[in-house]
């Protein structure tokens, strides 16, 4: 890149910024994965995979902040904040919030770019037409679809019947986040080691609930989390208009008075902290956050007794509970 | 897709639209690519490289179109704007500006991704390692980083030196539009017929001066072009503030006052038919637009030098120039 042009280091600097940090959660499972399918502890594939993950990881974040307007990501300036920022000290021409959404649009193509071509490096276990690719494919297009049906539920949301809110919260986790954050992951690195379809059933029976419980856990921290855990603003998912399992469970047992209250105040960027204290309140009262809680319990459950009857090693197993007891019950 | 829910389907209708149209000018330079390096006409990887570069084409435009808030491609509505229409005429709720911003965004990354799948399906010419994979990788990231130094020069570029604009602009050609229209889709094919070293570089010397000849003349038709034909508005590259090969030579050669308001009018969103003439007067008394169809010529001499020197077949030859003159002498 260097080659192109010296302007073009903050891209990478953007890229290389985001991939130090976070919770490295799918890179992580994908290396379990491989070693409960009997994979080499220090073999190459399941590092280039799990970089691979988590740079597609990264993409997504990148254009997800962009979509969502999110102006901070693990307590730092998101990556066009970084480009609005650096348009302003530069002094520059034209609009800055502009070119640092078509800045971090870039960035996110680049590193999606960058993400395929650590997944091609793993060689012959990741080439055409084998099932490591089949997933990894599947993966990607599942997060991008479900990403649209998030944003299509917020627009589209409050015209849509309210009965079936619900189980299109629960649609949406399921592409956007559940098969995305767990089982696609674990079923790479199984996939990579050449795990057997019944090993790679027992996978899924595993991380697929444990994958709905962390976006469960996900929405409520979106809603009631603490900024100094989260590094996101209190209440930013109210904020943005996400139309969570939380939150349409609180619209179904809302009575008319206060559903209307929370619909209107969903989306509005200028909501502040009583006006997220109030929509709290309404979420708590009408049972949704027991709810949801409940939910994630059994959805958790669920997820360990699959993980119990797992025929793995007792490492992986124990490697694979700590995973999960981390993505369900984390404050961040 | 149908699978996650029928709400996808907008996503993959405007791939579809957009990949059903166009000038094909890469997938047709990787097939003659391939045969030139003596591959078998009727071969399927020429086919799943071409579906792989006219994909990423696509998903280029998808993305450029928002970062240049382009409200048509090809005489029809851009990728967002078809979704800002789909906002609105389902009464939705919300911004439908910023869904379809964020809705085209993530229909731009799952086109990247069919962009890679079709690819990878290729097979082993295009596995990790092979020179056909090293030139797609660095195909991409030159791209975007083109594309980012064609922003940056949008908002940096009034602040640096003017005597050296025209090299910037020149180098942001060469990786956002050269490199990426020609020398890469022929060098790809030639890569996965096993085309020699002395054949890349003989391809090269033909492409890479073809691509500029065809990044001048689109820099030209985006200020001079008839949009009947361009299906673009008049003037269209001015009201980007896009600092062409074309606009740079004008700054240059023109006075103070009249570079003075060239500078001035370039990136302004609402300059209307008379500011657009008047601008072109300018460019067209500093005599920058004779400088940019000399270069034109220049260069396109040297391709077709370079192309009657090349050891390929009689139809292979005739079928590049046939190419190599659609894509200077275009009027779209």
């Amino acid at each position: 890149m260097a080659e192109v042009s010296p302007d073009i280091s903050p891209l990478i600097g953007a890229i290389t910024g985001l991939a130090s940090g976070g919770k490295r959660l799918r890179a992580l499972l994908n290396y379990w994965g491989w070693r409960g399918a009997g994979g080499e502890p220090l073999a190459a594939a399941p590092v280039l995979a799990g970089v691979a993950l988590e740079l597609f990881q990264s993409a997504a974040l990148i254009h997800d902040d962009i979509i969502d307007r999110s102006d901070t990501r693990r307590g730092a300036p998101s990556v066009h904040e970084r480009f609005s920022a650096l348009h302003r000290t530069s002094g520059w021409d034209l609009d800055g919030e502009r070119f640092g959404h078509a800045a971090a649009i870039l960035t996110g193509d680049l590193c999606l770019s960058f993400s395929e071509e650590a997944f091609t490096a793993v060689g012959a276990a990741a080439a055409a037409g084998t099932r490591a690719r089949q997933i990894f494919n599947a993966m990607r297009a599942e997060v991008m679809a479900g990403q649209y049906l998030d944003i299509l539920e917020e627009v589209a949301g409050p015209s849509r019947p309210r009965g079936t809110a619900v189980s299109r919260a629960q649609n949406v986790i399921r592409f956007k986040s559940a098969k995305y954050s767990t089982e696609r992951p674990l079923g790479i690195g199984g996939a990579l080691a050449g795990a057997s379809d019944d090993l790679l059933a027992a996978y899924a029976a595993f991380s697929l609930p444990l994958g709905e419980a962390f976006q469960l856990r996900d929405d409520v921290l979106g809603v009631f989390g603490d900024p100094r855990t989260t590094g996101k603003p209190a209440g930013d998912d109210l904020r943005e208009g996400k139309r969570t399992v939380l939150v349409a469970l609180a619209l179904d047992a809302a009575d008319p008075p206060r559903a209307a209250e929370l619909e209107q105040g969903l989306g509005h960027p200028d909501l502040g902290p009583d006006d997220v204290d109030r929509l709290r309140g309404i979420i708590r009262s009408t049972g949704a956050l027991d709810a949801t809680e409940r939910m994630i319990e059994e959805l958790s459950g669920r997820a360990f007794d699959a993980l119990s009857g797992l025929r793995v090693d007792r490492d992986v197993r124990d490697a694979l509970e700590a995973l999960g007891l981390a993505a369900v019950q984390r404050t961040a």
